[in-house]
């Protein structure tokens, strides 16, 4: 029999297990034109809770009692699609399912030899691609410059940071535990690290660690901590709205200060991005990616998780910070 | 005797006429290399407020005691400059007096044949221009789209709708009497307007009128119309912060709704405009407003109050919004 996990109820808040539904269906097989996949590895992402939600957005919400869906690596099990064969790697959005079928529209596919295959999840995936196009389109960074990233332990926050290095910035970042601000300095080269959890005065703490202002900040998390950076912005400073993981879970919106001032006085620009915004761009982005990681100016990490069975658990936990870098679910 | 204007306090919330005191001093000459200037047309505008706070921003805050300066139209009354000759007019950045000298740095000369004097405040003159180059660098209008103007009757705002209905946009504006709202669609064409004074609901009055969404949000105000505002966003949708007046006498840091969420999934730029910060585009944008003047395709409406003795009223007045258009001070 082959597992699923369906939405069984859109969570009210903070998600739970029991939002989550285990099914057993027939094992799929693939028809004309269609190939068999297996599941892989399967990318949990801050992104999916909105789909959760019956909100209109930039992308439809998850329908009760069907199969959850997120980018996934699969290995093609067998193939009458000539586009592939048995034994090809694939990623694209799939169904949370163990075994499912495709027609091939929207899979590609996946070079073992050039990365591991959950890369493909992350710094070869969306996550590396929200962080290259998104500093391209709006961050606009030069050299000398000062990066301010939160949420950057994460997938796509240590991604920016390193490229931030890269195009010769002054780099800190924002994380929420001591051992993550070593692994930002230490892996991915930060110049300097806050750690929101234990520090009182946020806005003081960035201007400690960023002496000549926030030229670029990274948005990864909104509300108070989005405050403290534009209390610290500098004239036409940039602030790029990649999420606000903070706000996800609140089931009353919130409010915080004005910033029509600061918007007006420092011309300050603040931008959303949304990646699928830029399909055109991923293909030479894909490929100053693969060439930085190749020559070791990029590195990464994730936390590979084991088991269909803990999908629904290594989601919730994203929310709980206990990821480093890109989470994804390992599946036998 | 020749009379100045003084900052005499630093006002504490909504200016008053006693934080500013007259004084009378020996009438100036000009020495050699200077002209001798007497005041024509004097500019009140929202943003002397912000200088009158003694706080880092983008322009030196006034001194007390020292005469106030705004933008100016004067007449060369004598000349020891040879760029300049008796009977000549300039604009420039000059100081409330009546008289007063100058060594010529910073005056244009004025062409009274292509347009008013006081045009050269106004829609020739820094708001003309904040409309034109911030609609072209920030707000990307394409035909077709609506585009909502706050302080719309206002002379930045006026200016804005109308280049808004050239290029072929749903124009709607938002100002606080029906007058104005007349003014705005009989005068300079707007499509619709929402008086904010008598409307309970913004954002629903804006859904209204904009049942198309809104694609760009001309903000002169800030504030809860902002807010309303941003709830009518559409995807990919532009906001540029020209000015918060609403927030401008505030003593106390206010605080509204969070915005991340909207900014991340409609992918919303928002983006403060100086048009200091543009000096070099100047002289085209100036040459296409003339040209639109002069093609009856743009048109302004001022406000003009007599009198150097009322320039203090006549500032003070823009906060209760007495004026239609551009206020100016008319001096015999």
């Amino acid at each position: 029999m082959n597992q699923a996990i369906l939405l069984k109820n859109r969570p009210e808040g903070k998600p739970q297990l029991s939002d989550f539904e285990f099914t057993k269906e027939d094992q799929p097989e693939d028809q004309d034109g269609e190939v068999l996949l297996k599941s892989k590895y399967v990318s949990v992402d801050p992104y999916l809770r909105g789909r959760m939600r019956d909100v209109e957005s930039y992308i439809d919400p998850f329908k009760l009692n069907e199969p959850l869906e997120s980018n996934i690596v699969a290995e093609v099990i067998s193939s009458k699609n000539s586009n592939f064969k048995e034994g090809d790697f694939v990623h694209g959005m799939l169904k949370w399912k163990e075994y499912q079928t495709s027609d091939g529209k929207g899979l590609n596919k996946v070079d073992e030899d050039k990365a591991s295959l959950s890369a493909y999840l992350g710094i070869l995936g969306l996550t590396g691609l929200t962080a290259y196009i998104s500093l391209d389109k709006i961050g606009d960074l030069k050299k000398g410059e000062t990066l301010l990233v939160s949420g950057a332990s994460g997938a796509v926050g240590s991604t920016v940071g390193q490229i931030g290095k890269i195009k010769g910035c002054r780099v800190v970042g924002i994380a929420g535990s001591d051992e993550k601000l070593e692994l930002m300095k230490e892996k991915f080269g930060f110049d300097e690290g806050i750690n929101y959890k234990s520090t009182e005065d946020m806005a003081e703490a960035i201007a400690s660690t960023c002496p000549n202002g926030v030229d670029v900040y990274y948005d990864n998390v909104g509300g108070e901590i989005l405050d403290a950076a534009m209390n610290n912005i500098n004239k036409d400073g940039r602030v790029i709205n990649c999420g606000a993981i903070s706000l996800y879970n609140e089931t009353e919106p919130q409010t915080g200060p004005r910033y029509e001032g600061i918007f007006v006085k420092k011309t300050v620009k603040m931008q959303g991005f949304l990646v699928r915004d830029h399909v055109k761009e991923f293909g030479p982005a894909i490929q100053q990616l693969t060439k930085w990681l190749n020559e070791d100016k990029l590195t990464y990490s994730e936390t590979v998780v084991e088991g269909f069975e803990n999908i629904p658990q290594a989601f919730i936990d994203l929310f709980e910070g206990k990821n480093k870098g890109k989470m994804v679910v390992k599946i036998y």
